[in-house]
């Protein structure tokens, strides 16, 4: 394994978080731009926060070991291609080897809530688990003995797009009811910006617990919808332990206590539910833990190991 | 890996099916007796039915290369051990180890619907899919690259109680509107049983055909409730093909047509699921194909072949 220093570039919708890890996964420096967008613009934000991440360590592209990438959407991690990433306008990317032949590195390309899985599992010393991503997007990755769970295509973790409730809202997907309408980010913004009074996610369960009838409906829709993501996981795959993260998780002040409650409140009306401890199973990481931008660097280093 | 002869058992809530293969994996001998219920019911169940497989083929116990059973519910694969099995009225048995002592030879045991998914996968040459059990119970079981998925202390699958409709009717586990109250055998006996004038599952899609509205409605609770279990499989695991199979699965002439007609029917208005073709995922075995008691001989191969 080499000592040189590895690059996680978390590349979402908004923003390119980058950072920079020492062999021994000590962070030497960090740098979030705003993402342009398209597949030209793409490439220009991962090589300036790359380049902002060296010039603040002081070293060059040549000392880099390898550049790993996470990335919202379908990618063929083998070829480090980008098959279809909406939110970043893209629908094909040869993302790996354009910033390989650029940076003179080893890139590999991952989707982004799979690298995130991977920094749950490196943080928590764990080989198994589930981790969901609620931001506006709503997916999942899952390690089993240590190893992503990839599905045909990559297509495990979709759970965003199973539609809970066929008399639901329409999702962007075409569907009704999807999770992803019921707990994503954009479903919530939108419900909360018809309230009157106006509530913010951060506020939401505090005015839910001031008695809000609207903010107790909603603040239980929200939370409801992630109970029922972390049930389908553990039911589905077995999972020992679920993590929440994304942005909706972090920015909502109460929910994950909610999510718990909830839970516990559903065993109590079954012991099958009960043996299954799905309230205990469920895990948060720090709100400035950086685990995307970490993921990612942890997939250009499998990557690199494997070559090397 | 030895010559002799393997014995699968799929040990039933009301009969025991036993069956015995060759090297190849040609039939040998095939019984059917009922099973006894309890710990010692089990165990009479399961040598009777051995030994008549045997006589069947003129064999005795001691030319079996190994045995392997599958058992509706919670089961330590690694020890052999049956953990619960409500169906058989089974707390904690160490069913391998009394029966390896009784025949003298490798006994392994294991989930029935894990069984069946690694008979389906060796029947269609698949590494890679989820078997579906819609029977009494409502169970999946999945093999990635080979290898069946369990989970933290072989939970995964336990999709039947994943709940659907929280309004729903109460499930035997506790909760309201689980998969299984919904699509599982007991529930739809129960609403069959309800209607007038009656109908029976076989013909409950001809009567849907006819235009009975209860028989329609209750055609179409059936088939959404599978459609959506296929979806939920796929959107999860990535699951690239979906083996339906099951009591229920068999007895309703039509049935997996309407499953897959719903399936291309939701894609009509999502671009995401046209492009997951869930619809021709679909697969069944034929009914007369002995996927419990085949998967079990495998179980049983799998272990020998590992010690050996």
């Amino acid at each position: 394994m080499s000592e040189r220093p590895r690059l996680g570039l978390d590349i979402g919708g908004t923003k390119t978080h980058g950072i920079l890890l020492d062999a021994a996964g000590r962070v030497l420096a960090e740098r979030v731009l705003p993402t342009e967008r398209g597949a030209e613009g793409v490439i220009r934000s991962a090589l300036a926060v790359t380049d902002a991440c060296l010039d603040l360590a002081g070293i060059g592209r040549g000392d880099l070991d390898s550049v790993g990438i996470g990335v919202p959407g379908q990618v063929d991690h083998l070829t480090g291609t980008v098959r279809t990433a909406v939110n970043l306008n893209i629908s094909h990317l040869a993302l790996g080897e354009r910033l390989g032949l650029a940076l003179g590195v080893p890139v590999a390309v991952d989707n982004d809530v799979k690298a995130a899985a991977l920094a749950a599992a490196a943080r928590l010393a764990a080989s198994d688990l589930t981790y969901i991503n609620v931001g506006t997007g709503v997916a999942s990755a899952t390690l089993a003995d240590g190893r992503l769970v990839r599905g045909q295509g990559n297509l495990a973790g979709e759970i965003g797009h199973i539609a809970l409730d066929p008399d639901g809202e329409r999702c962007a997907c075409g569907q009704r009811g999807c999770l992803e309408v019921l707990v994503g980010g954009a479903g919530i913004a939108e419900r909360l910006a018809a309230l009157a009074p106006r509530v913010s996610l951060p506020s939401l369960f505090d005015a839910a617990a001031a008695g809000s009838p609207d903010a107790m409906t909603e603040a239980t829709r929200i939370s409801a919808g992630i109970a029922t993501a972390v049930q389908l996981v553990v039911l589905t795959q077995g999972s020992s332990r679920v993590v929440l993260g994304g942005g909706v998780v972090h920015a909502a002040r109460g929910l994950v206590d909610e999510v718990r409650r909830i839970l516990t409140a559903r065993a109590a009306s079954s012991e099958f539910l009960t043996s299954l401890n799905l309230a205990d199973r469920v895990i948060v990481l720090p709100s400035d833990y950086p685990v995307a931008a970490i993921g990612a660097a942890l997939v250009g280093r499998a990557t690199a190991d494997a070559v090397t």
